[in-house]
């Protein structure tokens, strides 16, 4: 086939691949809404879409498509003659064909189904403290997971199938590495702020009416460009973002935890990694595989960018306090903007992940990623992960975990089968430090947040990194967005200006 | 083939066909939560699933399979030798292949993703009270609608074709007989009643919290057998009951209705659909596509007679009313049982249809089923639509349309391309007549009513209707249920004791 034909054909199936991505969205979007006994039927429903997908995606037409463009194991972007786009477009499918085309029908449909009816499982264990209750769907769980792994190939370690999929040519030596020297930066830091006064935050935990904390959020989001046309917010059991459509974003947080600022700062969060869904469908972009994040760990350096560097920072403050104090004038009486920015950066060991501060957070990552690479060798049996859970807990915070809850059952990755995707949080805040290192080249940081007009911030981020979704693979990206490779030290350097040199 | 392995081959794609028809019900309840921007993607994700399911049953094998099994337009069960539950199967793929594969994808995609766009327009022109705005969207549809009248074929009328869809073996000959005799009943009843005493039912526009208007209609839908395990209720602009799964069935209300009873009287009637939607999906049935209605009329006749026959009944208040005025003591204050009773059940002709009551309701369908003709067979040009409503109304009603909100752009069915619906309505209160006379001979209904424990009226219509879902067709099925074939006579029998005789 001719290659333009090829291109317009894989773009044919591209649309309908996004499309039915979406779909799936929305079926995720209403899942905690399912009558109890509608649960199972749900699971299904997604498994038929995943199937469809994965019969699309590795189909002997897509393989042949791709053949004809050129794309191969060395060059995975297909022809050089091709523009980026067509060429982001091809590298995206190269992987996920070259990936999918390795488990059948039967597979896809089973681990969808499979993982579909354990987030119930997985919710009522939560709820119990129980996770005996939880285990043996776990156990399946991590034996498709191995099966995954071993049919996607590795060259090193089996861990390398699982990541390459959450994060496009970053090893699993690349991420033990940068996690090695991430550690010891971490637990110096630790160690120095432990020296200095204690912060008084139990103001934070006074009663805030939801109804004004839902209106000073809007108004962060509205500052931060959320676009209303586009996308909405909305409250579930665990915070999220997720696309339901080109031009239909969604956010969800909760306000069930005890500190004003967790749901606030998770809306923040979340409000980062939509307006990166919201920046990657332009003109351009829409309705193609590319209008979605570099990759995870990219996606992740925009909420974390947005939560932390922007959303703690004082010049973010200087701006709001005033309009929160406004709001909250008893809760808040007698706290100035400086003991309120101390507050909101305290730094203190805990043992739930969402809620760890930057400097622990993490440690919490390492915790699983080390879990997890035991699980995936047979090293670990699910029976004996709660155990394992809390001795590392102890040995890297500190923390003497309560129970379950708090501990190996708080988060939902690995009832959706997603080992391999907790790096990518920690990734994150390494991507996110550098390139706001960058971006404090060009743009007048501290001003702009002061302001309360956070544009030039957005644009920066747009025309640099937001535009060109998933067109480039993110260590390419990385590199022309900050001129080098991913590098530790701008995490570092940021965390001690911030806590070491200025508190 | 061998007629077994066609037949498993067939409730294969069966099971896939329902999984696909739930997901796309999922689309259709998050379609009002859709950000303003996306709704253009949506409408591609329902077009999407539209044509895929489309493909499926108008598919060559779908043909095979079906000539396997026997089926033909004599016998569209198939083989006399299978079983009522395969040959209602077969029965009801036989007609949907018949019918879909006169159409091209192409066709089947752009009807979809018209009339997914239209609702929107259709929404701004009702909330504008501009017909022009609407007016090139309908003509489109109505263009789109006589192309698959053509296509789908007919006998006498190209009304046949679309009737057929929604109401199986039902004749526009048989229908326009019907109501001829229909219409000279309701008038007749309508001039007798209106020499009656006037009712004061302006209590019922009082100011009802609405928290317990809805604990309220929570409390008639537990007596009527509503299982919230498979259900749930939510609030839509326009009421509806919908599957998003065999145990997942929801219905929706509005509180923005001046009346009180409004919205409880469609909370009773969507609840009777979801009854019967829930009835229909049983161990015989679950997964397939048996579990649905017989017909829309025999849904109606559901939703109907628990509305109107058991909700607006003396019986049914006996047990209820004290409980509803000790939710409401200062609205209902001086207000008897009897006379709640008669303003509830007060006949005056009105504008809107769904508010309309039981003796003017018939005349609001013929309307529609005369202008819907006309609209078909092009005597009758969309943008004389407006004018050609407002004279029937006066003809049939004695109403002046005040505006078009309440005229012509009232009703959501054109917008979705569903000419050929309406008559399903009015039919529905015949079959719900004849069903209850039926009904009334096996069970004490007065005295079940006023019990408040309605589980002998639910039994009886689940063993006798619900359970059997879609396995006979609808003429078939009324025959077994009451041993007679439509009949208006049990409907003008109903009205005139209740209207003429008791009140």
């Amino acid at each position: 086939m001719k290659q333009n034909a090829a291109l317009r054909r894989l773009e044919v199936i591209d649309k309908e691949l996004v499309l039915l991505s979406h779909i799936l969205g929305v079926l995720t979007w209403d899942q905690e809404a399912v009558p109890p006994r509608g649960v199972e039927e749900r699971a299904l429903q997604m498994g038929l879409l995943d199937r469809n997908m994965h019969e699309l995606v590795a189909s002997d037409e897509m393989g042949e498509l791709l053949s004809d463009l050129g794309a191969s194991d060395g060059n995975e972007g297909g022809a050089t003659s091709l523009d980026d786009r067509s060429r982001g477009i091809i590298r995206n499918y190269f992987r996920l064909w070259r990936r999918e085309r390795k488990l059948d029908s039967g597979f896809v449909q089973e681990f969808s189904e499979t993982t579909g009816k354990a987030h119930q499982v997985w919710v009522r264990a939560r709820s119990e403290n129980n996770f005996s209750h939880f285990e043996p769907v776990l156990t399946h769980i991590v034996d498709l997971v191995q099966q995954k792994a071993e049919a996607f190939g590795y060259n090193d370690d089996p861990y390398d199938a699982l990541l390459d999929v959450f994060e496009p040519g970053t090893t699993t030596a690349e991420v033990e590495k940068l996690f090695g020297v991430m550690k010891g930066d971490l637990l110096d830091i630790l160690k120095q702020i432990g020296e200095k006064e204690h912060i008084d935050d139990t103001f934070l935990y006074n009663s805030y009416a939801q109804d004004k904390q839902e209106f000073f959020a809007r108004e962060v989001l509205d500052a931060m460009g959320f676009d209303w046309e586009r996308g909405l917010t909305g409250l579930a059991t665990h915070p999220y973002t997720i696309s339901l459509g080109s031009d239909d974003i969604r956010i969800t947080t909760r306000y069930t935890e005890p500190s004003v600022t967790s749901p606030l700062f998770s809306t923040i969060h979340e409000g980062g990694h939509a307006l990166y869904e919201m920046g990657a469908s332009n003109e351009r972009t829409k309705g193609t595989c590319l209008a979605s994040g570099a990759s995870l760990a990219f996606h992740e350096s925009q909420s974390r960018l947005w939560e932390n560097m922007i959303g703690r920072s004082r010049g973010f403050w200087q701006h709001f306090f005033p309009k929160f104090k406004a709001l909250f004038p008893t809760q808040l009486d007698h706290v100035t903007v400086q003991h309120f920015v101390a507050a909101i950066n305290k730094v203190q060991p805990s043992s739930i992940r969402v809620n760890a501060d930057e400097v622990t957070y993490g440690l919490h990552i390492i915790l699983r990623f080390e879990l997890e690479r035991e699980l995936l060798a047979g090293t670990l049996a699910v029976r004996d992960l709660p155990g394992a859970w809390n001795e590392k807990m102890e040995t890297l915070l500190g923390i003497r975990v309560e129970d379950d809850r708090v501990g190996v059952l708080q988060d939902v990755h690995w009832a959706m089968g997603e080992l391999g995707y907790f790096p990518t949080y920690a990734l994150g805040n390494l991507y996110g430090a550098q390139i706001m290192d960058t971006l404090q080249q060009e743009v007048d940081v501290g001003t702009v947040l002061s302001s309360g007009d956070f544009s030039p911030i957005r644009l920066w981020l747009d025309s640099h990194i937001l535009q060109y979704g998933s067109m480039y693979p993110p260590k390419e990206l990385l590199q022309k967005v900050t001129g080098a490779p991913l590098d530790t030290r701008f995490f570092k350097q940021y965390l001690t200006n911030k806590y070491v040199e200025s508190m």
